[in-house]
């Protein structure tokens, strides 16, 4: 099975830690504290706030290519709550892309809450994660680790999909936030 | 209890005239073949496809004046189904706002595929209809009247949320064209 690293241990990096060694994964988590660590991972998910992006792309852009760097950042202004801060005709996704032209980046998790990857439920369904991503082998080799550890996925398109997957994302957070669903309940897929 | 005026006998006109009618309101349906008709209704939802939208703005902005007026397209690239055809930072509510200054625009039902709001259903979860708009008024006497007729309704906050609505239901038709989910199935909302 594959060695997946995960950058970030807080909710969702743990939730998705879980799922995956669920499915027979071998997980590296990382976070800050961890000063120039050797990603095993020939998958690197970046479960950080996207304001971390950057950084991350910055200090290990030659580790990051050839990989596969999933990206699952909703890139909100948090003082407002509002908007996102990526342009319109953008995505956290795509800038990361452009940072990282070396790495396949895939867009995924974003719209699924961490106590919802980690029960494997959104109400009565199963969670799916919806993936995007320009690379086909890339996205469909994360696909097959999601659905291992018991969550369903959807081959959600190409990379500029992450537009309306972060409108998808922002609008269930700002719903969640205002008390209009709950975090452990929120948008779920039907086939 | 109101009268809703509904442009638009389609599959989606004819699945919301059903809900709202078995809520109590009276429902005044046209099409294009009407010439000139009196609008009744002090909602009305234009159940057309976008780009019918300026041209009922034009033609009848006169008689919407004052009136509450529901957006629910999708306004795709029906050519490509890779983007939408209204700017990145606008939606086509947005547009139709801007056409009818002096009515109060909602934007509804596009993250709803037709099925689901005859049958009340989205696989297992009641069907939810996302409402957003500028007048708390309008969009919460819109919001009772839809929860009437059997669906759950949630205020998706101010007419600038229809950017995250369409891409919404932009995803989801795109994804249903590619029958990675049916148009019976879909999006679902649990609270």
């Amino acid at each position: 099975m594959a060695t997946v690293t995960i950058f970030g241990k807080g909710n969702m990096g743990s939730a998705i830690k879980g799922i995956l060694e669920d499915g027979g994964a071998t997980v590296q988590a990382l976070d800050s504290h961890d000063e120039n660590p050797t990603i095993e991972g020939s998958i690197v998910i970046l479960a950080v706030p996207y304001p971390a992006l950057a950084s991350i792309a910055k200090q290990y852009g030659d580790q990051l290519a050839g990989k596969t760097v999933v990206d699952i950042t909703n890139p909100l202004d948090f003082s407002t709550f509002d908007s996102l801060v990526v342009p319109a005709d953008s995505s956290a996704a795509a800038e990361l892309q452009a940072l990282l032209p070396n790495s396949h980046v895939l867009k995924a998790f974003n719209t699924v809450f961490a106590a919802n990857i980690a029960s494997k439920k959104t109400g009565d369904a199963q969670t799916t994660v919806l993936v995007a991503g320009d690379d086909d082998d890339a996205k469909a080799e994360f696909i097959d680790l999601v659905k291992a550890g018991g969550l369903d996925a959807i081959d959600a398109g190409a990379l500029k999909r992450a537009r309306e997957l972060e409108a998808m994302g922002f609008l269930q957070l700002v719903l969640a936030v205002q008390k209009k669903l709950s975090f452990t309940a929120g948008f779920a897929i039907y086939k």
